[in-house]
């Protein structure tokens, strides 16, 4: 890892989340004196394969990875509170993931102490595999589950009236350990290495108060954010994401994607509400069907993107227009049609999507597909745009396996911590 | 996908190829006239973010992928030829996936017709999501499983001797269908879609000929191949393939890479053995190892790299210098003395592995750890090296899941197709 310590936050991990990283729990190691040895200093050489040195701040209004430009990869998990994890343990816990996530996202080790060469005498705080990395944009971004607000943690009379688990919808075949959880957290990155990291560091510094429940890869991002980002391609080999909410379009990012302040309850006033949808999609049949059914299909033509109804691929799409024969060129029931905003009184939300491929199954498909990442101002703007789906021509080849979603407190104040707001 | 179409093969796909294409297997969709539109001439625009536009030729003395500069992304894949596949069927499907790979490594689409924007009438040739992405340093590299040689294709008599399934070592704990495959290819390309792209692609040309046995996504080399590229880290965040043959190490690849004239059997001179092991890292375990017990069972300090016999990271290891006490500076039992090519008479392996996160196991443990690919002159040089391995220290972090060997054909000869020297 590269990068000088600009913002650098102070204080250190939390005594319980030194125990998890020194192993305490698991056999009583003893810590050696002096584990304050210089970070990075004899590894601090960039990877000439990696260049992207870009630094997002982790501190700020609105948490990163929401409107940061979509980065190359992802690794997500969601986490479940351990039993017997008290209010306290979920602060600190807060205070240490914010804190790691403060150095991780500026290219530096998980903490100040205790690093790859510090004491030999206790484990390195920090893995290494991301050591001589650049920052690569890391982005690490965390929400709350609607368990948080059971009756463990005194929250219940904070929990946001519209934080729900997603009703069951068309198509759904959920695996209950690939879905849910009490937090989670989405790390972006240009480099798979520097995500995965991150997610590692931060389960570890979370033994014994949170644990993984499902996790999930993802390359090729599925959306674009910003207008000079190209619209990428899914796993259908169709652009996706054309429409998507533009991170500079403000008035959209108002109306649609941030928890405002006359919203209920304040805490949550400039974060947001994050669905995560695992989507398998069956490749094997898609790739049978005819040119002109898969743009059916779709609405779109496959090779530039542009709705069937005519022009070029940020034309706006036409639902009148006729085509072949009495039918609309658009078909009715055409993945971009029952999408569009024009049929959700205008609402919109902002994807944040990757491609996935868990390798193949037991009868030798793809496990690929849609790993749908979408943040709302409200979940009711997800559920009506899925709903209107259900007589989606594309959910024929679409199968949920997992869901789950989060309220995701604004950005974190220099100095202070993550979903701090929740607390006070 | 960009890129001009110099060495443009001829031919295209066999009769059978297209039939797996067309879905004629599933269903009998009609194939309509005049499907050799042009090719990606509407979709040609490069994806800014993906700055690769490498191109590695497909046609060679070798096969691309083994001295290749090592990509940063691979999906690997083993097939089983299907119940009734005959030799001609085999000869076919060497012959397309041979064509497919030369235009696909050329930034191109999968064949000459049928295209994204061919008929509208036939299902795309080409799946689609690479269209726009360039070559990506994509190689493309096929190997024979031991299961080639049976009864089935009137090959025995050209099996190497020395192809066979690798003995069970010291902490196997295969999976059956994560092992073994008649067939492999191994897509390496710095772009993890365009290396999903070819392995997808090259499945599908396969259908009813061949099918997918078991298959990995890799990342973050873990090994180097030339001079200036920089050592990656493993996940036990140690950096990995310090000692690799290097590409441009004429002497060390005949020696040790390449199957000579000299060897038997002749139509696989210029070719290379193949081992693929899945390698489970106890990631959780290895963490709350102290930083000097990490090092002791590497050999190695984390930092920088070096031996503990002292200097950096290309000196050689000393292991005769004391360390402290009456022990050597580098463990007897460390992974670098027993791997070291001076206990093995100098025989050496050319290493080409990478990371995997294969999400997360029901415990919650990451499930995690390098995808080990070898090339190597014989088998027993592998076999070797592994067998002294038994009482590396780092074995016990370790479980090998999968396991698998092929004989990796030389390169094909311009308008020749991939391992055609069997046949003839």
């Amino acid at each position: 890892m590269t990068g000088t310590e600009h913002a650098q936050p102070r204080g250190g991990l939390s005594r319980r989340g030194m125990l998890g990283l020194l192993g305490a729990g698991a056999g009583g190691l003893v810590v050696g004196g002096g584990a304050g040895a210089a970070i990075g200093a004899s590894v601090g050489s960039a990877n000439a394969s990696s260049s992207s040195g870009t630094v997002h701040p982790f501190y700020g209004e609105h948490q990163a990875g929401i409107t940061t430009p979509v980065q190359e990869h992802l690794h997500f998990a969601a986490y479940d509170l351990a039993e017997g994890t008290t209010r306290d343990d979920l602060v600190s816990l807060l205070k240490d993931w914010s804190y790691a996530a403060s150095r991780m996202t500026q290219g530096l080790q998980v903490s100040a102490s205790g690093a790859v060469d510090g004491s030999p005498q206790a484990p390195p705080d920090d893995t290494g595999e991301a050591l001589g990395l650049p920052a690569s944009a890391l982005t690490i971004t965390f929400g709350f589950g609607p368990g948080l607000f059971d009756e463990r943690f005194g929250l219940a009379a904070r929990k946001p009236a519209e934080l729900a688990q997603l009703p069951r919808f068309v198509g759904d075949q959920l695996d209950p350990m690939g879905s849910y959880g009490d937090l989670c957290i989405q790390a972006c990155a240009d480099d798979p290495q520097v995500a995965v990291h991150a997610i590692r560091n931060l389960s570890r510094i979370a033994f014994g108060r949170a644990q993984i429940r499902w996790s999930q890869l993802g390359f090729g991002r599925t959306s674009k954010t910003t207008v000079d980002q190209s619209t990428p391609r899914n796993l259908f080999g169709f652009k996706d994401g054309t429409a998507n909410i533009l991170a500079d379009d403000a008035d959209a990012l108002k109306k649609d994607v941030w928890v405002a302040d006359s919203d209920a309850p304040g805490w949550l006033s400039g974060g947001s509400y994050l669905v995560a949808r695992k989507i398998r999609m069956t490749i094997e049949v898609w790739d049978r069907l005819r040119l002109a059914e898969q743009e059916r299909t779709i609405g779109r033509n496959k090779g530039e993107g542009a709705p069937l109804s005519g022009g070029g691929e940020f034309t706006e799409p036409d639902f009148h227009k006729a085509g072949a024969g009495a039918d609309p060129a658009i078909d009715s029931h055409s993945h971009v049609r029952l999408a569009h905003p024009d049929f959700h009184r205008g609402v919109r939300i902002l994807r944040r999507g990757y491609n996935f491929v868990d390798g193949n199954d037991d009868l030798g498909q793809l496990s690929a597909g849609l790993f749908f990442l979408s943040y709302q101002r409200r979940p009711d703007q997800f559920i009506g745009i899925q709903r209107a789906l259900a007589t989606d021509l594309m959910s024929e080849y679409l199968v949920h396996v997992g869901s789950a979603i989060f309220a995701v407190p604004p950005g974190p104040k220099q100095g202070s911590y993550v979903g701090s707001g929740l607390f006070t």
